[in-house]
């Protein structure tokens, strides 16, 4: 935009990796233009709050361009991409080109269905502000359709919420749909059994959450199994159909099903011509740049890269962020004409939370399960969300819901028709009936 | 659906008059089902504030299954009123029918175009969340459409804000887009130029508010000017297009067109075969029930009734809630076998809002302008915002958008795309050309 002497800097995507990358280089003498399909940037640790209705969209989404309102020479621009021209170092948009010294692909990554995507339709998966507002209005409806089954006189649907992935995400949508399923419908629906409702988390793996250690997959299973959560490893789905799941051989019923086992990388990836692993992720070198092209970096979800022990770097916020810094870190060295450093993960520790008051928590070799890992986890993600208007009103959001069980942000937007019924209401007077009074 | 000896007694809308007449009949032995489209009851006085980025849907918004969770014989059912057969006395929708014994109609209003429907998808009005969302998505578009405009060197479209109608909602829509345009855009927006963002109101009477006695309309107009919004009173709107409106003769291109103007009652109220005005609004008998039918009784903005100096009453909040509760206590007088009251309506006072710390206020003789006006307006709306949550969480988002003019909840969600530019952005550096690093 500016001085054309000025190296330019185009970042893709306003996730954890892009925004670290724009943060580090207001600080070098670049032009900075940070580019993304939305106008905000989505704190995904948080988004199952919103799915499940604890939270409100504005209060784990920040505008980028606000993020970033104090950096002079960084440009925010809403867009979506393309393709690129490497030759001629343009990323182009529908109806606009970008040119660029430097790129940084930050794109992140969607869910992956295992060549089923015929199965997204009826098993969303949450990625994105509107993946969780899909769930919200999928789960809420569930429960008012079942009431007004139960009002007709009729045998309501089954309750059955099926989880697929039992992943972080997938274990702390579980957990939360049990402690919802359990405290809530109890007391505000009246026709509807709530001791008929049932959470059912499908992994197919040997254990729950299997990037941690064995002993505390184990505690996550039990504190699931004790919020009410049915818990099934080694159990593949075989078929999705819009109100069932088919595992194995056996065909179950289900009100809502959510996907959260298969992340597949952006589609950019393949359009930087760079090789890719089976999920379409870029094989970066160490420096994060991609082969042939030292000016072009992809970070964050859509890299995969292999640590010291030649074990793959997890998909999580604290990468993507410290590949965000390197990558800005190595413009600046070759801007001084310094050699680049080939990135470094510091691994600080993990944390997933289950439910209420429950969690797990591994830092290095210390293990934690139950309320501490909870608070912990807390502490953690209230920390690292932006703004710090939005600490305070999730805090008090959070000490509100703990204390009350209430769940503030239950609004079904957009469609809220209900599936029909079948069963009439069919206990009206007689024609003709008068009022008594 | 319970004893079929208990009176029945149907509600349909859960807007401020269903609710306040299903909570008054929960103290009755009668037996209530509040029948709503939406799982939500919408703060309405404050949906502009959704529109405009200041709170987030969920902080004016509350299930109504949350609000009536405490009265055991009140029933919430979710689902859209198709009919009536009021002989019968059902109520019928798309896929079941529930009978009443009393039918309470309190199915609101929405916006009116004045026989040209076709304007409504060019300039959105603003009566239920989605809207809210809707407008919100509209006015954060144009800006950043702008700014890509300008970004890639062309002329941006002129940044005109035209809001249709000079009522309450109409002047605070104004007001806050006037703040908006010169308080945000200037921080965030590096390529526009805000000195050029124009927020017109477009009125066809002589004067805004026009509800309120002339000293505080003339006042209301003042307080607009200073915020920067160009008043046009006494001016017809000939014509709408999709980025353009046209005043009289006159063509005015606008980014953004909102519609303030008209109001037409629902459709629900011709069902009810009772006499109608020009509005569609059905005309009650003193005591609220539609002619001839004792049982059915219509409320809040759906009903028109004159007071004693034969003006007709606002379609306000403080008018439907009192006309919820008269109903309640006229039906429990029926149950007591004792004769009915004629509704009163008891004027407490009006205010509006018009925005940073301006407002009017009338109570009774009493005419107020500015800041306290505006102040009385917080203080009335935070006290009648539905759940002590929603109000702790409402005056903690003011306070910091009093003091740091910032808004918080401006997420585009939905269809993020823009309409497309012409201008590409060309400043691109000739091919081949080597970073300098």
């Amino acid at each position: 935009m500016k001085n054309r002497t000025t190296p330019r800097v185009v970042v893709i995507g306003g996730g954890f990796g892009g925004l670290s990358a724009a943060r580090t280089l207001a600080h070098y003498p670049v032009q900075v233009t940070l580019l993304d399909r939305t106008n905000h940037h989505t704190f995904q640790p948080l988004l199952y709050q919103v799915a499940t209705a604890g939270l409100s969209p504005g209060e784990i989404a920040a505008p980028i361009r606000w993020i970033l309102r104090g950096h002079r020479n960084v440009e925010v621009l809403l867009g979506e991409v393309v393709d690129f021209d490497l030759d001629r170092r343009v990323v182009k948009l529908s109806d606009l080109e970008v040119p660029y010294d430097y790129l940084i692909v930050a794109a992140g990554a969607s869910h992956a269905y295992f060549g089923h995507d015929e199965w997204e339709p009826f098993a969303p998966g949450l990625k994105t502000i509107e993946d969780a507002i899909e769930i919200r209005r999928r789960v809420l409806l569930a429960f008012e359709l079942a009431e007004r089954q139960a009002l007709s006189g009729a045998e309501h649907m089954p309750l059955n919420f099926v989880v697929v992935g039992g992943g972080p995400t997938g274990v702390e949508l579980a957990g939360t749909l049990a402690e919802i399923a359990r405290r809530v419908m109890e007391k505000e629906f009246h026709a509807i059994d709530p001791k008929r409702t049932r959470i059912i988390l499908v992994e197919g793996g040997p254990r729950v959450l299997p990037a941690y250690p064995e002993d505390l997959s184990r505690s996550a299973e039990e504190q699931l199994k004790h919020l009410g959560v049915e818990v099934r490893t080694s159990a593949l789905v075989t078929e999705v159909e819009a109100s069932a799941v088919h595992i194995g051989q056996t065909r179950l019923p289900a009100a809502v099903i959510l996907w959260a086992a298969g992340v597949a990388a952006s589609p950019l990836g393949k359009q930087l011509s760079a090789p890719l692993d089976r999920a379409g992720r870029v094989l970066v070198e160490p420096d994060l740049s991609i082969p042939g092209h030292p000016e072009v970096f992809v970070i964050g979800d859509l890299a995969t890269l292999k640590d010291e022990q030649g074990k793959m770097l997890p998909g999580v916020a604290p990468v993507a962020m410290q590949e965000g810094r390197a990558v800005a870190h190595n413009i600046g060295r070759d801007l001084r004409h310094e050699s680049r450093k080939s990135f470094y993960y510091v691994d600080k520790g993990s944390l997933a939370t289950i439910g209420r008051a429950s969690g797990i928590a591994q830092f290095g070799k210390l293990h934690i399960s139950g309320f501490i890992a909870w608070l912990a986890w807390l502490c953690v993600h209230i920390f690292f969300l932006i703004g710090f208007r939005n600490r305070l009103i999730v805090l008090i959001q959070w000490a509100w819901s703990y204390l009350t069980y209430e769940r503030g942000a239950r609004l079904i937007t957009g469609d809220t028709r209900l599936p029909s019924v079948d069963g009439l209401i069919d206990e009206r007077p007689p024609e003709g009936q008068q009022v008594s009074a």
